[in-house]
């Protein structure tokens, strides 16, 4: 027998909808469409018209493939960063964190993914093309592989190295160590092994 | 200094949309909007559109007040089912979890709320006044309070039950009890002492 729809109609639908969604199942997606019910009608309406016009509005910068709403994003299209230098990251959430920081004064390239032959994610599903393009117009002179620190991070930024070192390009990975007030007790050994192995002289 | 948006644009409307959402904050927002940037814009087209339905079809019904896309909901327009006795409950959500169980065969009256006076909810929030009508038109036999074991859920209760008890009506409230499932050892007091309280002779 299939399994019946819980709440029929416009309830149901609007809960199948918002279950499309990371990390929200029919529980969660349940709460929040009650919630919006009990809310004056303009806590949809301004939900949903958001979403239409994010969608619509936001499309990949021309150059560091970032989600923008003009041409060329505000960050490649200001004089004062340094052009030599791109940052590459695997998503726009990680350029927001890297750019949290304030500390880093390049570029970025934003590659929509990690390679991961699992889940049919390769390299022609990630922005590489465009990066190699990038690096190959000459004003490129390193390439910090800001990738996350697992396997399929790791493998991708390893694999973007080889692609783009011939060129006589700089490349470099970010470094692995520890945390910024973390307790070595907590810390896992990897961690503490590369954290010796890429230790500083002082 | 105000806090500056983080993402201006399209992208910091969007976030700022679904942090209207309850427990939802500035994290969960910005990844959802990612996540929704990332996918078909059917993605973005079916939440907004099923949004908007949803507020705009469902209203409560005319007799209990549960949300409903016709003038009298379905379980109050079903024959089968008794018009005696009344389940009175804080929230539709509560009424779709005893509904679940398939053990009621009466008829429901929703609150969609819950006497809280520092919230500055008072009677005239609640559809208590819907409530003492029904129960005046005769049909009704007994009231099932089924309102949260919670300070508020007790008071509001008690404040329905004296409000209808004159006339003549039944009111009882579910019982507090262990739940089915649990391990005495893990129970609270409070719990554990109204199971004993109200224990039922074999």
């Amino acid at each position: 027998m299939a399994k019946q729809q819980e709440n029929p109609g416009a309830l149901g639908n609007l809960i199948e909808a918002l279950k499309q969604l990371p990390g929200i199942g029919e529980k969660t997606a349940t709460r929040l469409a009650y919630f919006v019910l009990r809310q004056p009608v303009t806590v949809a309406q301004s939900i949903a018209e958001s979403l239409i016009a994010a969608r619509e509005q936001l499309h990949t910068c021309h150059d560091c493939c970032n989600f923008t709403e003009t041409e060329v994003c505000p960050i490649c299209s200001d004089p004062s960063r340094q052009e030599s230098i791109v940052c590459v990251v695997e998503q726009p959430s990680d350029l927001a964190a890297f750019e949290k920081s304030r500390h880093y004064q390049g570029k970025y390239h934003v590659l929509h993914g990690i390679l991961s032959p699992l889940d049919g994610v390769d390299e022609s599903k990630l922005k590489v093309k465009e990066l190699i393009e990038r690096v190959k117009s000459g004003k490129v002179q390193e390439v910090v592989l800001a990738t996350n620190p697992t396997v399929e991070g790791d493998t991708t930024a390893l694999y973007i190295a080889r692609l783009i070192k011939y060129n006589g390009i700089k490349v470099s990975r970010i470094a692995h160590g520890i945390p910024v007030g973390s307790e070595i007790e907590y810390l896992d050994g990897a961690t503490l092994s590369k954290a010796l192995q890429n230790r500083v002289t002082l």
